[in-house]
């Protein structure tokens, strides 16, 4: 039978300030770690935990990047941070690795936000870029990912 | 304060047989879907709800794709379907969309797998292939996407 819901724990949090860019993962979980040294670049699954109440994780369509010019568009469809399961997804490049620490390139999320999970990146063939198409409102801000939320 | 753990609903469900391999979004979230229809790929994050136990929620190191040739390795260093959030994240390409159902192209998911989210996918140009590191673990076996599990 399957449950009306899952939980998902806190691995770790993301410092994300001035003075550094890193993803801390808690001690019990750092076994986990071994071999991401390995790889260049991860996903950071997080939580967008400022907006867990009802009335955002019921809004279903948003204008893209905030922007009223963009179409209303379901949520399913961007990567807007309301959505019905808070999970924000960012590819991350790995500056160094210490200890419990991943230090990166660059992350779009608030200090504090908890990590939920982390994943190698993983080139997948079928990704060539000739192949992806995306609506106007994503290629007019392409190559500013930052806007992406 | 954070709290100790967040919620995931399932949001649909994923059909995966002889017959079809599909993603049904359950009709509430219907609205969220609007524009989806401008991408070529999607993200489809579900959850490995048959391996939701304290056991396989603490596995920390796994030989990837169990082969035990390769090197024990952190579960954050590879995909595995164990791992303290049962999140999976596979992306795949849209063939055809019916109202609530995303007919897809492949999946390495079990039939009734649920899904609790969906994201767009969006090339992102700091993802060079050229740039990417990865084990030689992953590499032995590139191309076969399907084992990434």
């Amino acid at each position: 039978m399957i449950p009306m819901s899952y939980q998902a724990f806190p691995v770790g949090v993301i410092h994300n300030t001035e003075n550094e860019t890193r993803v801390e993962i808690y001690e019990p979980y750092e076994a986990a770690l071994l071999g991401l040294d390995g790889f260049s670049h991860i996903t950071v699954l997080y939580w967008f935990h400022q907006n867990d109440t009802p009335e955002l994780r019921s809004t279903l369509r948003v204008h893209p990047r905030k922007n009223p010019d963009n179409p209303l568009t379901g949520v399913f469809a961007t990567h807007s941070p309301v959505r019905p399961n808070l999970i924000a997804m960012t590819p991350c490049k790995i500056i160094r690795m210490d200890g419990r620490s991943i230090f990166i390139d660059d992350i779009d999320a608030r200090n504090g936000s908890p990590v939920i999970d982390i994943k190698p990146y993983i080139p997948i063939d079928k990704l060539e870029a000739a192949e992806i198409k995306t609506p106007s409102w994503v290629s007019a801000t392409r190559g500013d990912n930052r806007k992406d939320k």
